[in-house]
């Protein structure tokens, strides 16, 4: 099976609300900018390289609409609409990525009309899909040959297909090594507070037809103390050049007891996922939501009102932690130059 | 303020429905061991040290309409009550304890008749609650002792109050410490699946004035990277010879992640948890509940139908990850002879 994540349908974005998942499957039409602004900072569409696409499709959903001749004018309204979708969530490099690609290549064409400028952001967008796709199988590719048949892999949140345009990054290795006849069980990681991991991995992985095991957070040592796990793939947010990455909160949590274990530890990201403008961690901004995302649950109050919360959404796993990471150019070690 | 865990009043044994918490606070009267059974079973009444007086005033229950004058039929009936009432939760040995305490002692007295030997079970039932507070006011003066002015502290599940008769085992050093006038904050772990951390530990530090953070289970790597946390205290389910113990799932995680940091991991219990007929933690069976509490959340569905879930209660700590034991002999180290 394929999982369209986010596509051009109909004159519109189409993407999966993952809001409704399990439960629920229903794709919505994103017509407006205000519409990807929202869908991004809700969680509609999600995950570091389909938030970048969705911001591609955001920005021509942006200025689709705009009516004057002047490109001055013109490039203008494009700036403010991509700083209005920047705005959404700080810590994906993807976003910052994809909004800065586009830019650069409309200022590359300023010569051109606005309408041909339109159709340039148009056609760069579903070139990122495209890009997107093969950049995903390649790390399938290389991270497969880390396989062996019988392998247990554990995860943490959602870097599968629900994350990308389709395929996954950190699990793409094991659609790609179930592909080829390897016999793969899979444990998920729920991730609190927004269980992407129970939600979304759980979803894509059995509609893949992988044998899940779904876990709290909590009990992944125990699960890696009794010797289940073979090999720990996650995802990235946002790679430095020494190899330091953010990616959901737990995972470096995870990566210590890895450490712990003595089990691999690998992140599987594509290049556009290191930010070569940053040398080590501490200097990604770390997003914070929410409170009432660990307070308060579908609406049911799980703790005393006014009650102090720590909520960051991402935290910074230190390279040293990191077997390899899993990219669409072979699996590297920093620094990433 | 004081919370009253489990007391006898009005011919019954009073509870705190700690399923309700912390939204509503509501005591329930247990009338009948069968009301019991539930209780326990069903987590109103939780936390090892509760648990042991909840059996010991639930074999009370289950024998006091008992209108025989036989006291080897009286003998034989109470042992059902016992071994019906052991099987609500394996893992905490206090219910073994207490259920092993009454028995030997009504079994010494069995010259007595059998409203006296009632009379002895409801007395010993109600000397559990002195021990347990004098216990735990004792742990609280030593678990002091290891806390200066201005500490913040990192706790897994609940193991305060709600977990005791009354003042706790992991919490009750802060109370001690705060009593002593030193300015004390805590770190509250929610505890998947069931919060008890969310629901109960904030729930009762807030009763108290303790300045209280509640975080994600997988937030505590982050914050003990970031340095805000001094020392860690975890309560326990059950102890053996060589200081492995059982106690909520995540807290093997906790102590990992401790030891990575170079903070003190202190396991606060009464002597009561030692279980002397087990050397190490491989012998200790863990209690394993229903996928739901997993996949499902008050009546939400979180996961996908039919997917795999592993759902440990507990998991076993080594030694070798603990500072030491505040007990109400003082702070030890294993082995406990």
């Amino acid at each position: 099976m394929e999982i369209r994540t986010i596509c051009w349908k109909n004159n519109s974005c189409r993407i999966i609300d993952q809001t409704l998942l399990p439960t629920e499957y229903k794709e919505i039409n994103i017509e407006t900018v205000e519409q990807m602004f929202d869908a991004i900072k809700t969680l509609k569409v999600r995950g570091a390289p389909a938030i970048g696409i969705a911001a591609a499709f955001g920005i021509y959903l942006g200025v689709r609409e705009y009516s004057e001749k002047s490109v001055s004018d013109f490039l203008n309204f494009m700036d403010k609409t991509s700083k209005y979708l920047l705005s959404t969530r700080p810590t994906a490099v993807n976003l910052f990525y994809a909004v800065d690609r586009i830019k650069k290549l409309v200022y590359s064409r300023k010569n051109l009309e606005v309408d041909e400028l339109k159709e340039i952001i148009f056609l760069e967008a579903q070139k990122m899909i495209e890009e997107d796709n093969k950049t995903c199988k390649k790390i399938g590719e290389y991270g497969a040959s880390l396989l062996k048949d019988g392998d247990t892999i554990l995860t943490h949140c959602n870097a599968g297909g629900l994350a990308t345009a389709s395929y996954g990054t950190a699990l793409a290795p094991i659609y790609t090594a179930k592909e080829q006849g390897k016999k793969i069980k899979v444990f998920a990681d729920e991730t609190r507070p927004l269980l992407q991991g129970a939600r979304l991995t759980t979803w894509e992985l059995k509609k893949h037809g992988v044998e899940t095991v779904l876990i709290c957070d909590n009990m992944s040592a125990s699960v890696m103390l009794k010797g289940w796990i073979d090999i720990i793939i996650v995802g990235a947010d946002r790679i430095c050049v020494n190899g330091d990455f953010a990616n959901k909160i737990g995972t470096y949590g995870v990566a210590v007891l890895a450490k712990e274990h003595g089990i691999p530890f690998y992140v599987a990201a594509p290049d556009s996922t290191v930010d070569r403008s940053l040398n080590t961690g501490d200097e990604i901004i770390i997003e914070e939501r929410s409170k009432d995302e660990v307070s308060n649950w579908f609406g049911t109050q799980t703790a005393p009102n006014d009650i102090g919360v720590y909520n960051p959404a991402f935290d910074v796993t230190p390279s040293k932690y990191v077997t390899g990471f899993i990219t669409e150019n072979g699996i590297l070690t920093p620094p990433f130059k």
